[in-house]
Formats: structure tokens, sequence, C-alpha cells
């Protein structure tokens, strides 16, 4: 366990100070965030005022904080952090989350609180995430510091580390409410005059729980840090990062946003390349990448067969596929055999597979698990994405079948998508992904993210 | 009204030759869709075992169809196909759907019979379309030939042109499922014996009740034509083009779905933007498009503003602008002010607006509104996208400030996005598109939307 982030991902006690009894507070907050979500360690909350936060009795100072806690989340005003953060430094704690805004983001006095911090924590060796962050989650200890009114945070296998807040907050808000994925840990790092994105990426690169890394940044603070710790942890574990402010007006949002000074983007670009970094542009693809890692193995190349109930959208999600380099390769003769064995004699049948015709012919269940059993089998194809005709009236097939060819080809994605009623659809969600089968509403999705998946496992296997 | 396709559109009377009481079958789903979407006109059914079809008396023969029929919807096998179309044609019938597949895009001897009708046509100067298509529908007189099961179909201002069935089948099934807006013609041109793209171009150019087409082709039948209608049709209406085949495996799958030669592409490419058509690469983009449509005005120009709760999104939505071609402009001093106003000191506000500050100080509901007025009223803001960030604990909005937002600056177009908690997206979406206000789940797709309405502005506006 690293001794400098493993308190933060798994604390056996953490102090609260500036713990509040007021529901909307981020004082009170943290606190039923944490025991929403199940922490078992000992909760420490600290408030002049005493009393009782939700059945834990409040300490009225730092200086009665027992000398074995592990994090100190500070929420306090910014004027005040310094002091309570020497306090408790005193009292032994060497991790902290520093919750506050109101420092070098905002103004001449906030640099001028947050250069003390600076002083502080290198005088006293401490750890220190932050400040203006909005906490850290770790679901394998059901841990979070988060003040944003979270709840039970789903467990999953993808961490997403982020300069900003929305990862612990309103992204996370939204993964949790309407995906059926989880997460590992979160980190928010915010000002990072601490713990910085190398530090998280080293962390999250040899801890167990995480299966892919994922990374929202507007700067970097030791970029070649990065890159070298990156360049090994891609051979392991799939990381995929957003850096905004590739343009001049992403780079002025940026620098309105957290002060960060942009690099020039193709160096950038380049140099992530070279380290095996897949950098994606959309801030979208962050939850579309993080429920495909949650979901799917890695896929064995670029190889990828589609069926659409429609030529018109074989077509275009051909040109769609090479656009992102994805590879439609053709079948071996056996099996365009059998899919014209399924198939009326009409149609001349290939990769990408359109099938409606045999839906029609034998039923759309039958087409759709015999069509993609066989291209599942095809040793050119390393993936398959079903574009699901899902109609009442066209019949609506138990997406049972689905499952069961997922167990039998465990080393190939199946990515899902549809067409036609929007209930189906939705069913279909709600049926497959808690299952660990990936729908996506728009049928160009899944190809994004299997185009994620395949970069990240080129990167993984690229030469020394 | 042009006589050659008027009647389809307007048809006072139609037959449907192979009419059947069997549901499921084509020639029955016909009837009950006509039946559905209420049409007024008459309906003759066709079938030699003569009976009734949904209280229909059927016409057990072509021979006894009155003389005045506007429109054939004929339904037969391929080889039978023939011989009905002569049969009605003695009848006086002029125009036909022609719904049966099994000809040219089948095989040789599919291509024969199809030749045979081609010459049937030209002889008797026939108005086809199809064979092998869909369809077509047109909600102002509440018909539709589709025998896709799609029952009602809702009225709206767009329309699409789609060389294969999807439009009139599972895409408008989509659009009539899962969105708020729906069509006002739809043509399904298949094998093109006859109508082929640029008719309907011409068609839906001079049609009152079409206020943007929308086009999906794999081929142009006679591309100098379809450009010459489109040069001028595109100054007065926005005309959005999806052609597949742009690489070698999208012309592959084209040609097998419908053996159509693709031209060069770059070719294509230069050619659509100087006769105004604004081409979009993604299936997806025809449904966000037509969304866009069906609600909002043109924006005057390209620039737009956007409110976000997270400096992460203004940052990389900032990047995404300028790829898309949008600008972000400076605002005036007075609506900075304004801005910082409502704001906390410590924010430093401009154009992308940091919202989440001033909606901790002020309310959700006050910032928004506040910041989207500020923001709609600058001169340099031709359109608006809130990204909302939605959950209980945050706290939710009366979704009607949009609504009255939206009424006061009718010309500027507000689409809206949203980040946070699934439930309360889905219930925006529910209050707002009903009223004309579109919604995206994506925070991408706005910008997607309104980069294609800015192209469409710019060809309308183009010098001569």
């Amino acid at each position: 366990m690293n001794s400098k982030l493993g308190p933060f991902f798994d604390p056996r006690s953490v102090a609260i100070i500036g713990a509040s009894a007021v529901p909307g507070k981020p004082g009170c907050e943290v606190i039923r965030n944490i025991l929403a979500n199940g922490y078992e360690g000992r909760i420490y909350p600290v408030n002049p005022k005493g009393g009782r936060i939700m059945e834990i009795d409040v300490l009225s100072a730092i200086e009665g904080l027992p000398p074995d806690v592990d994090v100190a989340v500070i929420i306090l005003p910014a004027a005040a952090t310094a002091q309570a953060l020497m306090a408790c430094a005193e009292r032994g704690i060497r991790h902290f989350v520093l919750a506050s805004g109101g420092f070098a983001e905002v103004d001449e006095a906030g640099a001028l609180i947050q250069e003390e911090l600076v002083r502080i924590i290198r005088e006293r060796g401490l750890h220190v995430l932050g400040p203006n962050t909005s906490g850290h989650t770790s679901t394998p200890r059901a841990f979070t510091s988060t003040f944003f009114p979270q709840g039970k945070i789903r467990r999953g296998r993808v961490s997403y580390i982020a300069q900003t807040g929305n990862f612990g907050t309103h992204t996370l808000k939204y993964i949790l409410t309407g995906e059926h994925f989880g997460v590992a840990r979160v980190v928010g790092l915010g000002n990072k005059i601490g713990i910085d994105e190398t530090d998280a990426l080293e962390y999250l690169g040899a801890d167990p729980e995480t299966a892919a890394i994922l990374i929202y940044i507007e700067s970097f603070k030791r970029p070649l840090e990065f890159l070298k710790a990156a360049r090994e942890i891609t051979r392991r574990k799939p990381v995929v990062l957003l850096k905004s402010g590739a343009t001049e007006a992403g780079r002025q949002a940026a620098m309105a946003h957290t002060a960060a000074m942009a690099s020039p983007d193709r160096i950038v670009d380049g140099m992530l390349r070279q380290a095996g970094v897949v950098r994606v542009s959309d801030y979208t693809d962050l939850i579309l990448a993080g429920k495909a890692f949650s979901m799917l193995p890695l896929p064995a190349g670029n190889g990828v067969s589609f069926l659409a109930p429609s030529g018109a959208m074989l077509a275009t999600l051909s040109d769609f596929c090479v656009r992102l380099g994805l590879h439609i390769p053709p079948l071996e003769a056996e099996n365009v055999k059998r899919l014209q064995d399924i198939s009326p004699s009409y149609i001349r049948m290939r990769n990408p597979v359109d099938i409606w015709p045999a839906a029609l012919s034998s039923g759309v269940e039958s087409a759709y698990r015999e069509g993609m059993e066989i291209v599942l089998k095809d040793p050119a194809v390393d993936a398959v994405v079903p574009v699901l005709m899902l109609t009442r009236e066209t019949g609506v097939p138990d997406p049972a079948f689905i499952v069961e060819l997922a167990k039998k080809y465990p080393g190939k994605p199946i990515l899902v998508t549809f067409s036609g009623a929007r209930e189906c659809m939705d069913e279909y969600k709600a049926a497959l992904e808690p299952l660990g089968i990936p729908t996506f509403p728009e049928i160009e999705q899944p190809f994004e993210a299997l185009s994620i998946l395949m970069q990240c496992g080129r990167a993984m296997t690229r030469p020394r």
C-alpha cells in the first residue's frame, strides 16, 4: 500500500473538521454520504459547538482527536484552513482532504493563503488532496469524502481522476442514476498543492481494484513524470484521458476555470500516444468508456462485425467504422455459407450482416441469435455489435439470448444498440446492463466505445 | 400541385392491390395504417377472394375499380406486379406505389422483371414510387402507404426522403415513440424506376407543409438535376443529406444493399456544399436534425453562448464548439457586468458561463433564468445552450422558466441538455419537448444540432 495515497483509499478513521448538523451544508452532507455508504471505520466530527450529529459524538476541538486518525476532511472557510491543518498535524494526522474553495482559483488573497498551505505541507510532510476539491471516493472501503449529496455509490471496476469536481458530483450522479455501472476510486484533484495526477495515476496503476483509469485534466503538473508512469501502467491497464484546452477557446475556458496554462496541443497529443494513453475529446466519452470498461473484455484486435436491420445502417456504419479505425473483416467461407443458410436466397450475405430478411423468414430472436453466433465464431471477428430492431409489432425477443451468447464467447465484446420503439430499448437496457452487457441508445455509440477499447488493447500490447 | 407527385401526397382515393385480411401481412397492415391515420379519402382493397377487410368491401378484380382512383399501392409478388400495373393503367390510374421487393436488388430474374416495369411506365406515362419501397407518408392528408405496422403517425414540419425503407419503418417508429416531433412527408424511394430523389426534392422544395428536408441516399440517379434543384431550394429551406459510401467499406455495403455505384466522395462533398446542401455523416444526425428543425428557428449566425455547472464542461465544450465551427463570442461589457452581479464576486464571469456559483448563491432556477436571459439579450449571441444540473438534492426548478424564455426570445434557438440524475432529465424532456423546446441527453448533441442549423442558415443566405 502506497503510504502517500493508501490511507486516502483505505482509511481506518476519519475526522471531519467543520462538521455540521444542518442538512445541505457540506459539513453535514459529507457525514451523510459516509454513513450512506456503510463506512466501517471510525468517524470523528469536529465542531466547536460539540453535541451529536447523526448519533455521532462531536468533538469540540481538533485537540480532542485521538492520535491515530488516518484522514482529516477540512471543510472550513479558506482563511481558517491553514490553522486547522496545523492543529491536525500536531495530532499526528498526515492525510488531508481540503474541500473548501477560495484559494488560488479565486483571487490574490486566496493565492496567498494557498502559498501558506504549500509551505505547511512541505514543512510537515503532509499529503493533501485539494484544496478546492469535491473529495474522493473508495467504494471497496465504502468510503467517500465528497460533500455532494450522493448517497450510496455503486461499486465498480473503473476509477476516475479529475482535476475538477464533476466526477465526484453530478457526473457520478448521472452514472449512478442513468447507468448500471459503478466506480472503484474517484479522485478530485482540485488545485493540486499536494497530490497531483501523477500520484493518483501511480496509485491506481498498482491498485488491484482498478481495471481501467479515466482521467479529466486541464494541465499537467509534472508532465514528464506523468508520461513516465503512464508508459508502464498502460501496458497493464487501459488509461483514457480527456484534456481540454485543445483549442484557443477551450484554453481560455480552462484558464478561467483553474488558471491552468495549457501546453501546445499537438505536442500533448503525440506524447500521450507514445505513452500508450488513449486520448478522447468528448466529455460523454468518459461515460461511454467507463461503461465499456466496466462490462467488457478488451477485444483482441480491431475486427468488428455488426448486424443491422437496414441496408442504410450497414452502409452508414461501415463508413463510420472506417473513420474510427475499426476493420470489418470478410468472414470465413464456411461462415458466409452459414449466414446464407439462415437467410432468404435472394440476399447475398457478408460482413456486415443484413439481418432483417432472416428475421422475417425465421423470426427475430432466431435470426439475431444465429447470426451473432456465426460471426462470434469467426476468427477474424474480435467484437460484435447487434443493431436490434425492437418493436412490439415485429416482435421483441427475450434478451436472455444475448446473455447466453456473451457467456459462451467471453473473450469477444458484445455491444448492443437499437432501432425501433423507445420503450423496448429501455427494457433491454434494464435487462442486459445489470448482467454486464452494455447497451447504447444511438447506433454510433457502441462503435465509439469499441474504438476506445481497441486503442487501449493496442497500447497494452505495443512493442517496447 | 405537381401532377407527377401531387397525388401521392394528396390522394382522394387509393386502391390496395393485394389487400389482405390477415394481420401481419403487408396487404393488411397497409390498410390498418391508413385507417389508424384517419385518412378521409376512399379506400378500395382488391383481392380475388373478395369479402370485407376491416369493414371495407373488397373488390375481386382490378377491373372493378372506379375510373378515378388517384393512387394504387401494389403489394403482390414481383412476378405478378407488371400485370397488375397494366390492369390498373387500363382503369386510368397513373400513380403507383410498388411495395414488393424481389426486383433488381435481388437477382437477374428480378432485374428482368424490373426492366419490364420500366418499359410499361414509359409507354403509359405512369408515375411510380419503388419498387422495393416501404411506401410514403403524408400526415397533412392523414395518409400513408407504408406496410410497416406504424399506427398513427404524428404530424410535423420536417420531411424525409430515403433511398431505403428505414424512415418509413423503424426509424420513424423511434421518432414516434422516443421523440416529440412528427413528420410532414416521408418518401421511400426504393429502386427508383420512376420517382427519384430529384423529383422528391423538387416536390418538397415547393411544399408549404415542409419546413426542412432530410435525405438519406446511396447514389444519385440524376446528380446534375439534383444539384440544380438543390441550389434553389436550399435558399428557401434547409436541406440536410446523409450519403453513405464515403469509404470503400461503406461503398461495398451500399452496393450489397441497393447495387448503388457510389461517386468519388470528395467530389460529391464539394458539389453538395456548392449547392447549399448540408452533409452529415451519422445516421443519428438525421434524427437530431429532424428534432432541431421541428422545434427551432434557424439562428441568425454562428454565435453561441452556453451555461454549464462545471468548469470542465465549459472547457471541453469550448473545444467542441471550435471543432464544429461555432463561435463563442465575448459578451457586451454591460452583460458581463450583469452576469457578475448574479454571481459570487470570486468568479470572473464571461462567455461561456460558469453558472453553478450563481446557482449556489441565489438558487438553481434563478441563476439559470437570469443567466440565460442575459446571454439571450446579447446581440452577439445567436443561440443558447443551458447544461442544466438536475438532482433532487440540489433542486430541480420548474421547467416553465425555459418555456417563458423561449417565448420571449423567439428568434434565438434554445437547446437544453443536462447533467445529474437521469429521472430529472427524463422529466424535463417530457415537459419541454411537447412545447417545442428540444432536449438532448448528451451534452455534445445540442452543439451538433446547432452546427447543422447554422450551416443551413448560412446556405440560405449565401451570395449568388
